[in-house]
């Protein structure tokens, strides 16, 4: 079991960020906020596959006024993304939403910083602060050398959190971004242990999901499996469900949220396979695609791992040559012919 | 940079284990290791793919004479797995095969480990010494609890590595399997601060390829973050080329090996975004999908994430309303119209 770290609780609406609460995956609307019927078609999509917070770009005043609508009729609580823009970010909160991201890094008067968190406080609206290696590097002219990165990316969080602290703001979630997979790992670890507030984590580097999906399993999994992150974002240039969809992969792989359908083990096969365990697996998933409660479901290929996989699973067939067995919480329940190993697999599923 | 674990330097033919010698990702042939030709054409195709060490299943006597074959025509060094039979375990050690892969928990007689170190000793041979968890609950009559398995795990690998040390046997790799990711991680955690030897990582919990490579990504990725880990399994049920591709997919997400080919990093799109980002993203990655060369090209949507981004990247598009503008290393290159846009950025990919 994963110990989660331990750190303020953020409230923004109805979600709380920080353990023991849950883990929230969310993602950003990828259509113009301002059409307020798509925005709200595509987060109740999204709401549905089990996003619980969504993030939305607040670019005009025309945006902004759109978030009013939408904050009232989403099913889910609303996030604005602000850049540049002090007068957004106050729209944002007056608006509404329940929590706003905003790198104080390219905001560049204090004084508006110091508005927008006047305005916060008056709603209760969390802030998400944020810096970014990209940013790290506007603020030098020169180049700053990799392994400088870091240091610099923390030194900045420290000048943020201070100026927040000093205004006695502390509804804060820290999120630190890099496209690196190693500094996005070496800079949230730096955030979680000198600081006390929750962090978003998610990797600026996003693609195509082929390209992307690998990188961000890697950096938010392993911050994770560290205890480190209480919101995550998988940045896919995709349909913002994918985003969702992968984000609570990642945390049922490391068993912070538990399995809704059944898991299917396979043997990966080697040389002692005799039986085309494979072509077994893929008409066993077909088999599974309706099902839609937790179960451990596996498919071996012979006698070295076959019967310890299947102490760990509620049904497991074991392919040898010509036979199949099948095991029922670790115990052999019935012996068929190859030919019959679906069929009497597929009644053995139906029965669970 | 990750900063890799040291240890002893294991030696395997002209494969050396253990940091900084490279991370060897490896992968099991699937076919009958009796059929020599067919094993032989398996194992070229996953050379080619950048695997540089191979393990062959070694149940019966026929499979270790075939082993002699092989090792004298492979382009890549051999490794028999070995389960239950010191005799086979001597076989393929003597047909020359490179290192032997065996779980001394599933040998039970002490005197024929004896007997395979005197032969690994006598031949040069490797030894990758395992235990796994299934292995841990057949030794036990009662189910082990979740939290005193990593414990079990570790304390049986101790009696193996003493065992091994006490017939001066130190040509060791270790690996400690689970099905469960977390247990992965802290298992192999636990090893790498107990032991000087290098470790074998893989997660037991294979699957196909939709459901195995997530968490075998965040299992090996967490751990190689960490700089544990001196060859990688992926164990998936498919083609052995999908587990060396993939296994270095995750060693490039890391950094662990450079890039060959070009990377393509697109921004996720949002609300902000007025072009089709996804659909010329898809259009990029067809044009890089001949060159065979490492760059760096990013595709943005809008001003937040573009610049900063940009700058990263040796060939940078930017799609704003009606325009794109073009940046190479960090500079403006050129502004073209939306249409000609993709036509721009493949001119000067293929000046790159």
């Amino acid at each position: 079991m994963i110990k989660r770290r331990r750190s303020k609780i953020v409230k923004a609406s109805t979600v709380r960020f920080g353990a023991p609460h849950p883990i929230a995956v969310q993602s950003m609307t990828k259509v113009p906020t301002t059409d307020v019927a798509r925005c709200l078609r595509q987060i109740t999509k999204l709401a549905a596959a089990g996003c619980p917070i969504i993030r939305l770009a607040a670019p005009t005043s025309a945006d902004t006024a759109a978030l009013k609508k939408i904050v009232d009729k989403s099913p889910i609580p609303i996030i604005a993304d602000i850049h540049f823009s002090a007068a957004r970010a106050i729209e944002a909160i007056e608006a509404g939403v329940c929590k706003i991201r905003l790198n104080p890094g390219n905001i560049k008067d204090r004084k508006d910083i110091l508005k927008i968190i006047a305005a916060a406080k008056a709603h209760g609206t969390a802030i998400r602060a944020g810096v970014n290696e990209a940013s790290i590097r506007d603020l030098k002219s020169e180049n700053v050398p990799e392994n400088k990165r870091v240091a610099l990316m923390l030194r900045e969080m420290k000048k943020y959190v201070r100026f927040f602290e000093k205004q006695n703001f502390t509804n804060l979630v820290l999120s630190a971004k890099s496209a690196d997979t190693v500094r996005t790992i070496e800079i949230n670890r730096a955030i979680a242990e000198n600081f006390d507030y929750p962090i978003h984590i998610g990797l600026t580097h996003a693609g195509l999901p082929q390209d992307a999906k690998v990188p961000s399993a890697i950096a938010i999994g392993t911050l994770l499996a560290e205890g480190i992150g209480d919101t995550i974002r998988v940045s896919l240039a995709a349909d913002p469900v994918e985003e969702i969809r992968f984000g609570n992969e990642i945390l049922r792989s490391l068993g912070l949220i538990e399995s809704t359908t059944p898991e299917l083990t396979v043997c990966p096969t080697c040389g002692r396979c005799k039986v085309d365990v494979i072509k077994l697996a893929k008409q066993v998933r077909k088999t599974l695609k309706g099902i839609d409660k937790p179960a451990k479901i596996a498919v071996m290929g012979c006698i070295v791992n076959g019967p310890g996989e299947a102490q760990d699973a509620d049904l497991a067939v074991c392919a040898a040559q010509g036979k199949g067995y099948i095991y029922k919480h670790g115990k052999k329940l019935k012996v068929t012919q190859e030919a019959q190993l679906l069929k009497a697999l597929t009644e053995e599923i139906e029965k669970l």
